[in-house]
């Protein structure tokens, strides 16, 4: 397991990295791709989605805003994606709120690979089928037994888990990381979540494995959060949105080495998993 | 009639507000609801729009970028706001250039309540049928009769009008508030009217009428123009929209309080109403 | 040839520009065209496009994410653009790597008149059947014979060509203007093309000639981007992206003219073109 080096990866071979995502954020996404060194392209036409998985090196799916042209060109995209054999990322916005995206869900994964799930923790609850509660698009769980759901669920769904809040984990079923990096102010904006999956896609793109990709990528938003809440006036919504794609593009390694609360854990180190 | 307090329960409300909105401006509507204490949710897919608006406090439809999916889910959104008796807040965006947009809200308004229409002056006169002169989505209105507009739809509808302008004119057909903050900065960037409206769902998703949510929610956003304005860089239209997040975010019962400048006219005091 | 005055003349006409284009930087292009002086209108329903763009006096469209229903939008408001005789700016974003797009393009052109088409090197040679390179939506063009694909294109399809990179190329097929201003800045962001495109509509929609517009517009936007690459920050993309509306804002007819670097050539100048 190799965080070191995935961001350099990321910039010297710019990953093309096809999304589909919400127009609430999608700018942010982009932006945000860019910065760390990606190439996005938000390729969402059904038509064309298809062909364009096909020239990329990453898929990120975000469900926030899923119109009936979205569900179509995901399936053409992860089918491409599967062909091609490069990682997907799953971003289930809203999938406590409305349960129908689920079954959506579900349906997609019987049909194609899906090698990482994002989400915040209500989220995650909700697809490994356990109660929790979420006001909206975000979760209000407390986070107690955020491991063994996200561990529940890679082991269920054979692929990488995460979930967001206070600290972030990360999960294949079998290795656990704990992210202690991060900033309340992550909260105050919108698109935090998405741009975390778009980072998380771009770095998957570069990485070698989905694993230390998706734990690299959620480290580096949380980092450069961190680093955008304590400049001047980023403890303001507005001005910390533009810094955070700042302190993307400052990112390094030498940061991330230096400054990353990464903590190692193993499934059974917690209570309820067997 | 109480301004006082409503920002403070937004805060503590933190009311789930569910946004249809054109695709211009609606990661701004997200962060000034944010911003302002509430919490957003786009959601705009008409399978998903009824059970959603079950959810919520408050439905904001502004119909800027009026798409056929939005057109039956803004019905939806409203069928579940009916039902669970909460505010709607409707932004007739591009009605006084684009007639058939009138026809839809007169069907919507025939079917559905509809508690609150905000526009720009030109939108206003617009919808009640009086002479106006706009520009695409702009009023080039004068300004002179925009109470007696308001005033005249307000009775005819049934419901709280506010015309957006150099002066904001809001009204429940009985008392009229005229709030006299505001810059003209908030005509250089897009968005501005779009955000007074979702600050004045996430206002009226907490307050306890919707007379006074829409005229706590203008004057906030106007304030936070004003602060925004003198602000440093405040008079160039990128720096400007930055900060117009930062101040809502950083608006205070207080400054409310002292630098709100709202005058209470009776619509008898105007000339041409009876 | 004058393109002194054109910004002025923007900002004296406010020209109501009717813009259908991706919803990834669908606010940065609004915004953009405010900064500059015109008045931007998102107008892409199909039952609306005709009519509207019969109110403006410049269309733009850009295919970025190019979806059915604005594939019949976009011929409606190229069908009122033709009655009206108003410039039509397209922006062909992806053709290089969707071939469909051009298909879609052509289609557009034998029905209606297109004024302009600008595009970056990998779009403009894929339009003009010259072997190219793109890397989803970026040109990886070494740009070589840029002038002599730009002019081809042009002669052929007769109207005015532009294409983006290091040095911007624009051409109406007999005279060719190179701008030499610019910054790396503006590849390190989303939608630097798509706000140059909004920009050049905006010029179109006041200048004497499309010619005129757009080499005015591509130069406005280049120096915009140099002032704001030179700003506090302005080498990190998201303080860039806020600065470069606040110096299209900021710019002036003397700033255009004491630093702007265009140099004409004639195609002849240029080995390949008999």
């Amino acid at each position: 397991m190799k965080l070191n080096g995935i961001l350099s990866e990321t910039r010297r071979k710019t990953p093309l990295v096809q999304v589909i995502t919400n127009y609430v954020t999608i700018n942010d996404c982009a932006n945000v791709l860019l910065a760390c060194g990606a190439s996005p392209a938000m390729c969402e036409v059904e038509q064309e989605a298809y062909a364009f998985s096909k020239l990329s090196a990453a898929v990120y799916c975000n469900i926030g805003t899923l119109t009936p042209e979205q569900r179509l060109a995901i399936k053409e995209a992860l089918r491409g994606a599967a062909e091609k054999e490069i990682p997907v990322i799953l971003d289930p916005v809203g999938c406590g709120a409305i349960p129908s995206r689920i079954d959506y869900i579900e349906e997609l994964r019987s049909q194609y690979p899906i090698h990482v799930v994002k989400g915040n923790l209500g989220e995650i609850k909700s697809l490994a089928g356990i109660k929790t509660e979420v006001r909206g698009v975000d979760s209000v769980d407390d986070g107690k037994d955020a491991v063994e759901a996200c561990v529940s669920l890679a082991r269920d769904w054979q692929c990488v888990v995460a979930a967001t809040g206070e600290q972030d984990v990360v999960t294949d079923g079998t290795r656990v990381a704990v992210i202690q990096n991060g900033t309340q102010m992550l909260t105050k904006i919108t698109g935090a979540g998405c741009m975390a999956g778009a980072v998380i896609a771009g770095f998957c793109g570069a990485a070698a494995s989905s694993f230390e990709g998706t734990v690299a990528g959620l480290l580096a938003i949380s980092l450069a959060g961190e680093q955008a809440a304590a400049s001047a006036d980023g403890d303001l919504p507005g001005t910390f949105k533009v810094k955070l794609i700042d302190e993307i593009h400052r990112l390094t390694e030498e940061i991330m080495t230096a400054s990353g609360k990464v903590k190692w854990i193993t499934p059974s180190q917690t209570d309820s998993i067997q």
